[in-house]
């Protein structure tokens, strides 16, 4: 995998205002923030996207996103907060290695812009697309 | 913690398109996709939201995202995906149960729509953020 911002951040030559870490994951500040304690948590495996990630890295993410959320509200004060984690640059993925973005979200509207044109699933297709992704289920 | 809709899909009071299952995880189609292979992943475990998942729910949430991510790729052909985790009615959560979104995004724009309105973090008031985030996080 091509080097990348969080690489180097990792690898320490790009600074940070580091949050967090452990033996898998590693939390900082986003220098672009949506809002006030937009917070990037990311694996310190090497990987793309989410799907590319190891399961243990990602149980790892996982186990510490409940108190890293927990720490961005007491520290913020924020009311509610958006978790995303965007995959391809087509889903608006800017840097080239996995991370979870913990964005707060206020009563002044900053935060996740979020759009939501939502369709609807017809029995049969929802029945057939559901076996189709449960087969697909490796592991 | 009240019943939801989500609750009662698990207490098999309400159907739904079963993705996968597990002691902790359950994953099915959201009925109001935002594009094909929409898909919600949440824990048996009764939280409203994520900061108050238990570890080990969230560990296990973690452990299965990346394969149920592949498994969504493979049925569809999705060429990029965003899991999307919404805390709050403010932040757009509409079920107030923990559920990660899994959604694909395809070439003709279908998907999540996000709205990504950038700041900037200043040194000074980075370094004091983060320093007081980091002394929130508990365990």
């Amino acid at each position: 995998m091509a080097d990348t911002i969080f690489s180097k951040i990792l690898a320490g030559d790009i600074p940070c205002h580091r949050v967090y870490e452990d033996e898998r994951v590693f939390a900082f500040l986003d220098i672009g923030p949506l809002s006030a304690g937009h917070t990037l948590v990311i694996p310190k495996e090497p990987a793309e996207t989410l799907g590319e990630l190891s399961d243990e890295s990602a149980e790892a993410i996982g186990r510490v996103l409940p108190r890293l959320c927990r720490a961005v509200l007491a520290a913020t004060g924020a009311p509610a907060y958006n978790v995303l984690q965007n995959n391809g640059a087509l889903a608006h993925q800017a840097v080239m290695h996995v991370h979870f973005h913990i964005i707060p979200r206020y009563e002044d509207g900053t935060g996740l812009g979020i759009g939501w044109p939502a369709g609807s699933l017809e029995g049969e297709a929802g029945r057939e697309l559901a076996a189709r992704i449960s087969a697909a289920i490796d592991g």
